[in-house]
């Protein structure tokens, strides 16, 4: 059977933070928009999505105004009446950047593992 | 010849930190810490180093200090007296944890290189 090790009180943890930002710098995508941008797609509601983040529909919606001006092109359409009172939609477009996006991750997640086991390696001996 | 292209004003740019922190989540090491390594390593004093990050020697020694408990072993002597006025340097294993911190730094970065070409690549096909 296989057992579990307690972590010893000096291990070090790798960790590391991904963003998009524009030329000038200003962010375009993190954690957070994506979160977004994903919940959005998936509940078809700017709103529904910005309460399951705990932020105000005004801040998400400015967000992604923000967005969409340092990319250049429309990330999400809303539509406003219908039975259900309103929905909203990823572009196309947005749909491409999130699917590039989760590849790019999943890339940086496999190097920040293969770099951290050979880092875990390398200061083990210091001990 | 060879000509520089004006970066799009569109141009998307991929950004990335990293840090090592202990078990419960507490900074080890990231970019100002490995810094002030270096340069204490160049300069054979902490107050040198400091005095170039426009940090007091008080805040630069209370950080080392902080590594130091969350690795379980010392970073840096330090020798009063003499007639330089004293000298820092670092320990043996401070600088193998150095050595290991620049390769996953090198590794981190040719991975965030290949990730962001293949985003940009894919990128580039949505506008």
């Amino acid at each position: 059977m296989a057992g579990r090790l307690k972590p010893s009180k000096f291990e070090i943890f790798l960790n590391y933070k991904l963003w998009l930002s524009s030329v000038t710098g200003e962010g375009i995508m993190e954690e957070e928009r994506y979160k977004l941008l994903r919940l959005i797609m998936e509940k078809g509601s700017l709103k529904a999505a910005a309460d399951e983040m705990k932020i105000s529909y005004r801040k998400a919606w400015g967000d992604l105004k923000k967005a969409e001006s340092l990319l250049g092109y429309k990330l999400i359409i809303r539509q406003r009446g219908g039975r259900s009172g309103g929905q909203s939609y990823l572009t196309e477009k947005a749909l491409k950047l999130l699917e590039a996006y989760d590849v790019l991750h999943i890339k940086m997640d496999d190097a920040v593992e293969k770099a951290y086991e050979e880092f875990k390696n390398k200061t083990k001996k210091i001990k």
